[in-house]
C-alpha cells in the first residue's frame, strides 16, 4: 500500500488589509516571474476589511525573490506564505471508538490523505490492534490515577518524539488543557459528535435524544481554549426520528463523523483553510 | 380557487401504557366492526413504556359503540381519539416577513393544507395587501405603546371571534406570555429560523454568522412556556459558507423556513403527530 | 408591494482562450480605471482550455473606453460583456400546476427576483385567477384543435408584444419546437420534475415510482433542441420510499421543483451563469 | 477485534394477498403463543394488493407449531418466514478500488455488520494486502485471457467452498452473466457509482461530467439479469459543480458509495428488506 500522494503544485497564501488593486499586484508578480496560475481564489471579509487570496501555480522560481517582490507590492501588515503542498506529519489521538481512526488509517494506507500519520496515541488499549494492522506505532497512555497535568505531560512527551505539524483528535474523549491547546494553536483538529453549537460538551447524542431533534450532525473544528468553541471547518447532518434511541443516534452519527473529519483534513492538509478569528475561510 | 381538500378517511389515535396484545386487541375491535385498515402505525416509547398507535381506516360505524369497545379492551389509562380528518380552522400570525405567510396562503388557496385559514393577525400592516389578495381578513394589531398584556388581550379578542383549532406563528416575531401559550397548548405552532437547539432566541442568523457555522436550518415546533424549547415537529438545513453575510444567510434560510413550516403543518393537520412530554411521535 | 430590487453593481463577464497573465491584465484595466472589485471569480475549463471570469465592481467609468482597453489586452476571440445588473424582463409560461408559478409571482411581488415579470401565458385557463391576483396580464392560449405550429405562432405573437429577455417554463407541459427554442437560445429556462438525466420525458414521477428509486429530484435547465438535454443550472433532491405512490411523489416533488427553479433564476438573473457547450459554469 | 454482533430477536416476515383482518389474525397467533412484539411494520402495495408484514418479537416458542397456526389463518398464497436474525455468511468481490472493501472489512472487524465475511474474491491482486491485514482469505482470480464463462466458473468454484448466503459486489467491475446472477437471485448486491437510473453502465462519473450534472450519487441494489436494473435498496447523493473533473467527481463519490453500500447491507442483513418485483419494500 503506497503511503502518500504526490504534491500537486505550489500554493501562495496571502492575508492582508484590503485595498484596491491587490489582485492586480499579486498576479503581476506571478506573471513577471513566468509562473502559471492553475487555480485562484480571493475573498474579502467585510467585517474587518481583510483580504484573503489562495493561488495554486506551477513553474520554477526562486522563493526568496518571489516573497520579496510580493512583500514590496503588498501592505505592510500582509502575511504571505508559500507552501510546496507536501504531506503533513500528523499524530492521531483516539479513545475507544474506532470509526474515525479506522477511516483515517485506511485512507492513509492508500495514499489519500496528503499526510503522513506518524503515530497513534490513546488513553485506552482497545485500538492498538487496529493501528498495528496498519503498521503504525500505537502509544497507550492511560489517564487512570493521574492528574490531567501528569497525563498531558506524558502525551506531550510522546508528541515531542514525532514533532507533528498537526494533531487530530479522532474521537479522543478527554478535554485538553489550555496549555496543551496553546502549543498546537491552529494545528489541533477535533471531531465533535453534534451539530455545533447545539449540544456542546459531553454526550451530545443523549442530549439530542432528550431534546427530540429531527436531525443530528457532526462538526470538525480547530480546538481553542473554549470547549467546542473553536473555528468550524466542516459540518454535516443526517435525519433522525422518534424511533431512534440515543445509542441508535450515536451509531447513525458515526458515519457522518468520520466523513466530516476526513473532509476537514483534506481541506486543511491541502492548505485550503485560513483560520480568521473564530472562523474559517475555505477555498474549496 | 377551491379552498380545502376532501377528508381522506377516519383516523384512530391511541396512547396507553404498553402491554402484550394491544395491536391484536385494537385490530380485533376494528375487524369485528367490519372496518378496513388502510394504514397502520405503532410505536412503543421504551423510556416510559408508552404505546402509540395511529390507524387510518374506512367503512361505516357507530362512533360511540366503537369507542366503548376500544375502552373495554384497552388499559384504564388509555387515551382514545377518533378523528374524521376534516380541515382544521386556523389563524395565522405574522410580523413583517412575508415568505411563510405567502407559502401558506398560496397552499391554502389551492386546497393543499387540510385546513381553513380563517384570518391573519399581524403587529404590522405590511402584509395586509398580500392577505387581502387572497380574500382573507387581516387584523392589524400594533403592539406599539402597549404592554405585552394589553397587546395580547387584543390578539386574544380577535382569536375569540374565530375560535381556531390551531394558531400558526408564521414568522411572528414577538414572544408570547405563558398565559397565552397555555390557552393554546399543543395547538400553537412556530417556525424558528435556526436549527434548534442551536441559536435560541433573537437573531439566529446573526448568531450563526458570528459562530461561523457551515450549515444553517429551521425548526417548526409546538410552543410551550420555555422560549424555543417546545416539541420539535420538523427541521431542515442548508449549507452556508464564509462568503455569506448574516443577511445573506437569512435570505437563504427563508426557503428552508417556509418549506419546513408547511411540512410540519401537513403532518399536524393530518393527525400524524402525537405530542409526548417534550417530544413528538410522528407517523409519517 | 414593491416590484423590483435595486441593481447591485456592475458586472464584467469574460470568456476567452486561456493564456498566462489574463487575471493580471484584466484586473490591471480595472485598476487603471480606478474601479473597485467587490467580488471576483475565475475558472479555466481544461477540456477546451477556456478561461471564464466574472467580476462585480463599483465606481464610475466610460463603458466604451473600458471595453476597448479590455479588448486590447485580451486574446482576439474574447467575449467581453458589461452588465449593469438591472432587472430582466421575463414572461412565464405554465399549464395547470400552480406551484412554480405561485412561487415566482410571490417572490416577484416582494421584489426578490431581480426581474420584471411582464406576463403569464398558459395553454389552460386555470391559473388566470392566481395571476390576476398579482395584477399581471394572463394570456390563455389553448392548444386544443391547433397544430403545434399554429399554437406556437400564437404564443410567439404574444411574446412579441413583450419582447422579454427570458422566457421561463414554470411547469409548461408542452414540448416546444426547435424553431421556438432557437429564438430564445440561452434565454429559455425549464423546470423538469426529475433528477436529469434520469427520467427524461413525460411522467417522470410515474417512471420514478415504477423504477422504485429512493430519491427523487428536480432539474432547472436551459432548453435546447433535444428534449430535457439542455445545460443544467440547478438540481435538488428529496428522499422517497416504497410507501409513496407516483402521485404522492409528485406532491412531495413540488416543493423541490419550485425552490430549484427559483434558485436557478436567481443565478441567471444575477448574471452568475455562463452557458458553455452543454454545461453551465456558475459563479456562486 | 470481535467478529460478529449478537442476534437481536426473532423476526417474522409475511407476504400475502391483502384481505381484511390480517394484522388482527397474525398478532392473534403471536399473542396466543405468549410472544412479545417489539417492533411491527405493515405495508400494503396497492398496485397488486399485496400485504407485507415484518414483526420483531421475543419469547420462546415452537417454530413448527407457530408456522402451522400462521399458515392456517393466512391466505393460501402466503409466504411466511421465521428468522433468528443470526449473522449471514458473506463473500465480498472487488476489483481495484479499495474504499467499499475497506469499509466493510473495518465494520466487520468491529462486529458492526451482522454478517460473517468468509472470503474476498478479486480479479486483481491489489487488494490482497488489505484483506490479509484483516485475517481473511483473499482469492485472486484473474480474468485475463479467459472467456467470461471460464472466469465465472473459477469464481463459482471458490464460492462453492464457502456457500455464502450473500455475495456483495464491493466495486467489482465486471458484468456477471445471467447464469451467475440467477444462482444468487435476491442474494447478490451491487454498489453502482451513480444515482440510478441515471448513468447506467460504464464510467458513470465520466457520463456525469459530460452531462454537467450538479449532483452525483450512488445506488446499492440487488443484481438481476438486466444491467443496473435490479431492485434499489438505498441511494444517496452529493452536490458537485463545474470545477470538478470526472476523476474529482469519482473521488468525491467514493464516500457516498461506501456509506450507501454499508447502509444497504445493514438493512438486508437485518431482514428489513423485501424484494417485490423490481422494487424493495423496506421496514426501517
Amino acid at each position: 500500500m503506497p503511503s502518500v500522494s504526490a504534491p500537486a503544485a505550489h500554493i501562495l497564501l496571502i492575508r492582508c488589509p484590503d485595498e484596491p488593486g491587490l489582485v492586480f499586484k499579486i498576479t503581476g508578480v506571478l506573471f513577471r516571474h513566468g509562473l502559471n496560475i492553475l487555480r485562484n481564489g480571493e475573498f474579502v471579509e467585510r467585517a474587518d476589511n481583510c483580504f484573503f487570496m489562495r493561488t495554486e501555480f506551477s513553474g520554477s522560481f526562486e522563493a526568496e525573490s518571489l516573497l520579496q517582490e510580493l512583500t514590496r507590492v503588498l501592505p505592510t501588515a500582509a502575511e504571505i506564505r508559500l507552501s510546496d503542498n507536501r504531506p503533513k506529519d500528523v499524530v492521531l489521538m483516539a479513545t475507544k471508538e474506532h470509526h474515525c481512526l479506522s477511516e483515517l488509517l485506511v485512507r492513509h494506507a492508500f495514499g489519500e490523505m496528503n499526510a503522513r500519520i506518524v503515530a497513534v496515541i490513546s488513553n485506552y488499549p482497545l485500538l492498538g490492534d487496529l493501528t498495528r494492522r496498519f503498521d503504525l506505532p500505537f502509544h497507550y497512555l492511560s489517564h487512570e490515577g493521574k492528574t490531567r497535568e501528569a497525563h498531558e505531560a506524558e502525551v506531550l512527551a510522546v508528541l515531542a518524539q514525532y514533532e507533528p505539524e498537526f494533531v487530530v483528535l479522532a474521537k479522543y474523549m478527554r478535554i485538553l488543557s489550555s496549555d496543551f491547546v496553546a502549543r498546537y494553536a491552529n494545528r489541533l483538529i477535533n471531531i465533535h459528535h453534534s451539530f455545533l453549537p447545539a449540544f456542546v460538551g459531553a454526550s451530545p447524542y443523549a442530549q439530542a435524544y432528550a431534546r427530540g431533534v429531527k436531525i443530528i450532525g457532526a462538526t470538525a473544528h480547530f480546538v481553542n481554549e473554549q470547549l467546542d468553541q473553536g473555528p468550524i471547518i466542516a459540518q454535516s447532518v443526517i435525519p433522525v426520528d422518534h424511533t431512534q434511541s440515543a445509542s441508535e443516534m450515536a451509531q447513525a452519527g458515526r458515519d457522518v463523523e468520520k466523513i466530516v473529519l476526513a473532509r476537514s483534513l483534506r481541506l486543511v492538509f491541502a492548505e485550503q483553510v485560513f483560520v480568521h478569528h473564530n472562523k474559517t475561510i475555505i477555498f474549496d
